[in-house]
């Protein structure tokens, strides 16, 4: 866990609001889920490996007691590892008095107890949209849009959106002769094909025991998968022995999906099928899609479809899919960037209105602050300190573009702190 | 704690954004702190009765086994249950890389494990100012009317702000002849004269055992410090006996702090000195204010200086003063209000663009959705359906404005739904 400094914080404030209004603009709304949940939901499984990672909190009073003295579990509440848990579990309570479909917004922190290391913090910011209670393409085709806007109006460019289905996936499994019940083990081999390369894919699979047959019809299959060539069609053929009304109805949504988002994309940005994609979480059931910007070569956000996450809350399912973006990696680009002029512009320009005596009649600096901010500045009334260099320096290293000496009298002119006299 | 629907997550952001434009025209900068603080800070003092209600966190791993097996406290973090302790820690910990002084702004939740009870959530949001590194009368009158101005903005009329200091109560309490030792409770008795009455403060003051010639000194003293008439220099001219430069400086400092605040207070609201304000936490040094606004008894803000708690963490005393509106309280309030055209003005006007038959070419609808929404309004996709009526009577509970049906063609007619047909 950090500490935030004004810059960042406001930069953060800044990408936050730049996300919100397109968000909103796409007919999506933020709701808010408290920081602690029953640990009962947070281990039931939707987590994945994040389970391990639960800040758990203590019981408390006669409770904790209680729990002390017959050896019984001592926490009962947790952290949020993720947002989408608890916004299974906010729909599941809430959905009477919610809009039907909910699009929500989400944006807040989680906690994860890693072990500390670079670039991995223990709280951090997840930025997430999701669409509830309606299925059909349309829902991933906003979901890729709005992202796709929201990156791009922050100032990414040439973004690559990759979509896959997991559907697809799970016919390839299938026609390949994997069995069923190791599908997930099947993801999880096939999603280090970035990291670990074809053959690494194989090894793994092979040392795991799949199918020596499944293994070797998945290895004559995968190269073909080249994400570069690979057609949704030529992937259809491939797995025509196992195509089930299921599976074609999911490529012709997906071939839907990718011709919609093709003509709506922001200038310079791409879209496209990848059958190479698998992302990691458990709870995917169709359609799934990551986004990319020029120059940095990992997903700066990734999503997908969960159609039966809610029925486990609520006893019947609800169509749900979203999209979340790397919020923490976006900041670390952001931040790197030359922001200058336009973060100046955005929050206003600082000035420190200098007093010289703090006990003397504070009615006049006062009223001139008043008046200076009324013309859009940020004016901060400072007491002049006798070591007035040094402090200029400290001002202007701090962000203020300029300062007045309230005993110096009218006119009040701003003066630069690039040349304090 | 709680779920926060739609609206009220949109009447949230819009007062927190509405806060921070004033603040940060004040040269006031956000800063963030983690939500988890290490037990043994939270647990120093500070926090009064709050530390009673502290969410604990349970060790993790190899500490969590050596834990038990030793009998060892099972916990090692918390969450923070304000948003002051945590602030001076981050002083401590930033302040060579932090303006000085530092005018920080937090906004954000925090947690106590209370019993539920109407009104009181177990994670609420703080929202607070303070000034740290600098003294002097200047920074409690840019405390007074940044919040003073915010309060305006959002809508709240007729403010009035009390000012006291602790010196000046401290030197009361002295005048008296009660003993300094047990200032601490003579402050926590006067503080409920509001709840109980002038005779039911001097009864806890008798029953607490506090010296018996002292209380009644103050029973005689106490009909004459009603805010209503009470000036600073009648109550210093009843501490004569008692009076040291150190008092006679912190009225000075008050009496300036009134003056500079009178002249620039927004239309309508006054500013007094109210020598019978004592406010909660043992922490304060120095001058102590509220607001409260027309219509509403009890005050939306509060605060007060305290020069001494960084030192405890720094090793050097640090001056710091800090004001904090009640968020929740606030929310409630302006949820009360009619909000009507000017919330929907500040997210636009939210329209749904219906399609007949989702599994169409999607294209063409995505086109009409960003064209109208480059006219500024929030248009979301929305798959027509069968029962349009009961569906147009969810669009209008859930704050659309208006519809288009794609298939309608060309000129996009916004429809109000007022009459859907």
């Amino acid at each position: 866990m950090r500490d935030v400094l004004p810059d960042e914080v406001e930069l953060r404030d800044r990408a936050v609001q730049t996300i919100l209004a397109v968000y909103r603009g796409y007919g999506f709304r933020r709701i808010e889920t408290p920081a602690l949940e029953s640990l009962r939901l947070l281990t039931s499984g939707e987590g994945g490996e994040n389970e391990k990672l639960i800040f758990k909190v203590l019981k408390r009073g006669d409770e904790l007691r209680a729990a002390r003295e017959r050896g019984d579990e001592l926490a009962d509440l947790g952290l949020r590892f993720d947002l989408t848990v608890p916004l299974a579990r906010y729909y599941a309570q809430n959905h009477a008095k919610l809009p039907n479909p909910l699009k929500a917004i989400q944006i807040g922190p989680v906690w994860r107890a890693e072990r500390p290391q670079r670039g991995r913090f223990r709280q951090f910011t997840q930025c997430d949209i999701d669409v509830l209670g309606v299925g059909g393409p349309v829902v991933e085709v906003e979901l890729v849009l709005a992202t796709s806007e929201a990156l791009v109006t922050l100032g990414l460019s040439e973004l690559t959106v990759r979509l896959n289905d997991r559907r697809i996936l799970a016919a390839i499994a299938r026609a390949c002769g994997f069995d069923d019940a190791r599908r997930g083990g099947f993801f999880i081999a096939f999603d280090k094909l970035d990291k670990v390369g074809p053959a690494g894919v194989i090894r793994e699979l092979r040392e795991a025991g799949h199918d020596a047959a499944a293994v070797a019809t998945f290895e004559s299959l995968l190269a073909s998968l080249d994400p570069a060539h690979a057609t949704i069609d030529h992937v259809m053929a491939a797995v025509t022995s196992v195509a089930s009304p299921d599976v074609t109805s999911s490529a012709a949504a997906l071939r839907a999906i990718i011709d919609a988002v093709a003509v709506a994309l922001p200038p310079g940005c791409q879209v496209r099928f990848d059958p190479t994609l698998v992302r990691g979480m458990g709870y995917y059931t169709g359609p799934i899609f990551e986004i990319a910007a020029a120059g940095y070569p990992s997903s700066i956000a990734g999503g997908g479809r969960y159609d039966r996450m809610i029925g486990k809350l609520l006893g019947r399912d609800v169509p749900a899919s979203g999209f979340s973006i790397g919020f923490e990696r976006l900041i670390s680009i952001l931040g790197e960037r030359p922001a200058g002029a336009a973060a100046a512009e955005a929050v206003g320009e600082r000035i420190a209105l200098l007093i010289d005596d703090p006990d003397a009649d504070l009615a006049g600096p006062v009223s001139v602050a008043q008046r200076l901010r009324r013309d859009g500045r940020l004016v901060s009334l400072e007491v002049r300190r006798k070591n007035w260099k040094k402090q200029a320096e400290d001002l202007a290293a701090h962000g203020f573009a300029g300062w007045v000496r309230y005993n110096d009298g009218e006119p009040w002119r701003v003066r630069s702190l690039a040349r304090p006299d």
